[in-house]
């Protein structure tokens, strides 16, 4: 079922209210859009019991117009903080929730400044990052395009590593390929690393050409009606040396553990517990260097973490990347990602490529 | 001359030491690049008269080390913020400035739980990027091919604006010739906006079919070398009625004027005046939605700003872009946007492409 705008709003303000909160100030662009559709960059949301409004300069007050219904408008009038305050000052709402994680030593300064003793500030982390980890039905099934556009795509990117190309050209093509199949853009920057560049987990393209005997890591994303996809592939140019197939292996071993465990009710740190027991029996533990995944939705890096010490139990709705990998300088890298969808009764894998060893 | 990346800490603590600060936290990816050449996504760096220290995870330290040299490089233990306090408490350094624009109130709590009274946080905006400010020959020059690129990728973004194709086929086009061209990326999400949707300075691009008799405005820059470009030019798909003409003389006459005022020793706001006075003779004013221009650099949006209120004065080494436009929900909208780079004795316009109203 698909929840309005409306509703997630009044959830919101629900749950503020359990905890004495008046109104809670937002400067999350994914949480505008979770909450009103707002798709602009600059402003401030603030939801209450008496309503939501959305302050902004004049670049976006013709788009908030078009794209949002039930928030009221206003225009700052100078800094956007001091606006902000003087509103909440008028509003006479007195506790007043804001993210510690999300606003600025300085911006929280402004808004002091403007409210005065009138404004009881609460620093509350992730009141709307709570609600979005639920994914709704609508929400699951724009995200399973945005996975099957990007499986797509890293397959048509495979089909163009043949040695002599370059790193940024397959970038080029990889982002290319994602627009013409109807996404915004990419979720991140594009990674294509090729042999002892692949050591780095987060290689940005260069011009290095790919050569025969190399492995070549890909990793990218599609922003897709406003949902973010995250897969992975490593693949070998050439014929894999025992030590590569070996460590592919345990990467791919490791991920399946991962995916197997990551159901309703299981712990986060168990889900990376999973993968790094399948390494440590190959010795690989220690070249494993992050944290298995993360979750996925509107930004591409969300709540819940999948990670050493999250105790956090996944949930219905929940959407987390899997994606061990091993790393070593001599080398390369070898990394294995999906994105799955946790149910009540079952685990979706989103992404759809196949994941066994490519030799080209 | 190239200044170092050496010379470039150096100065930086020469600052610090004017102001009795001991070390400098900079939590900037753009203040870390200028300073170090370090180009991941995750960490701190700690500059002082003791040497420069970047802590940062498991997965930048490969690239940490090929990327860096004269800085220690440290593997956080645990959370971030802690691993920073912990070694500033053991550096024995008293006085640490950060940035209040930049540290969130979560981090800088953290920061202080670890440190305890032994560092006092010296709140200090701006030290980084106002060195950042006054490009160096070396920079000037990847400056200069930035903005080449993005002039031949709007003009080549121009002859595919037939009826019939959409905005994000051409955003797709745009951003493949970019990086076809060596560009790491877009320097922000490139502006394609057909019609009416151009009333929306910061439109993306979307499934809109071009039609005759339709304004359309692309606005794009790309990242060359680690530096930005941007540019906007706006068309007109068939003859242009008068109205347009008139809009399209105002705000060109708008932006040479405040190109003309923008030299050495100009104050921004009077720069910003320049075109806004243009515009007001037109009575165009009031749909002059936004400033006329921002720093650019490292950032796609560095100081100075170019916009009311903006005392500072231009100083040599300076780049800005100087973009008045006019918008209407009814008609659309009309911004041109140039890259200018201020040297003693002259303005540099960087950016080359026509800005005379193309009729197609």
């Amino acid at each position: 079922m698909k929840t309005s705008l409306h509703q997630r709003r009044r959830k919101l303000v629900a749950i503020l209210s359990d905890e004495k909160i008046d109104g809670l100030l937002t400067t999350s662009p994914a949480n505008w859009y979770y909450l009103t559709g707002f798709t602009g960059e600059s402003g401030a949301l603030i939801v209450s019991r008496k309503g939501t409004t959305f302050i902004t300069d004049g670049r976006f007050m013709v788009q908030g117009r078009d794209e949002m219904s039930g928030v009221r408008i206003l225009q700052q009038k100078g800094s956007l903080f001091g606006s902000v305050g003087q509103f909440l000052k008028d509003s006479k709402l007195r506790r007043v929730g804001f993210a510690p994680s999300q606003i600025t030593v300085g911006q929280l300064q402004s808004l002091r400044k403007a409210t005065g003793a009138s404004v009881h500030w609460v620093a509350t982390d992730g009141k709307v990052e709570t609600l979005r980890m639920r994914k709704d039905a609508a929400e699951l099934a724009q995200m399973r395009q945005a996975a099957i556009l990007a499986g797509e795509v890293v397959q048509s990117a495979i089909g163009l590593l043949k040695p002599g190309i370059r790193e940024f050209e397959v970038g080029a093509e990889i982002e290319y390929q994602m627009r013409k199949r109807g996404a915004s853009g990419p979720a991140f920057e594009t990674i294509v690393a090729f042999g002892e560049r692949a050591a780095l987990p987060h290689a940005r393209p260069t011009a290095k050409r790919l050569r025969k005997n190399e492995l070549v890591v890909l990793d990218l994303g599609a922003i897709l009606g406003h949902y973010c996809s995250d897969i992975t592939r490593t693949v070998y140019v050439g014929r894999a040396p025992k030590r590569v197939r070996i460590w592919y292996q345990a990467v791919l071993e490791a991920q399946g553990a991962a995916i197997a465990a990551a159901s309703s009710g299981a712990a986060c740190s168990d889900v990376d517990g999973a993968a790094r027991q399948v390494l440590a029996r190959y010795c690989l533990d220690g070249l494993f260097v992050h944290s298995t995944g993360h979750g996925l939705g509107i930004e591409v890096h969300e709540d819940p973490r999948v990670a050493r010490g999250q105790k956090k139990l996944l949930e219905p709705g929940n959407v987390i990347t899997i994606e061990p990998g091993v790393y070593s300088a001599g080398i390369g890298g070898i990394r294995i990602e999906d994105d799955v969808a946790i149910h009540a009764d079952r685990t979706e894998v989103l992404t759809r490529a196949p994941r066994d060893l490519i030799e080209l």
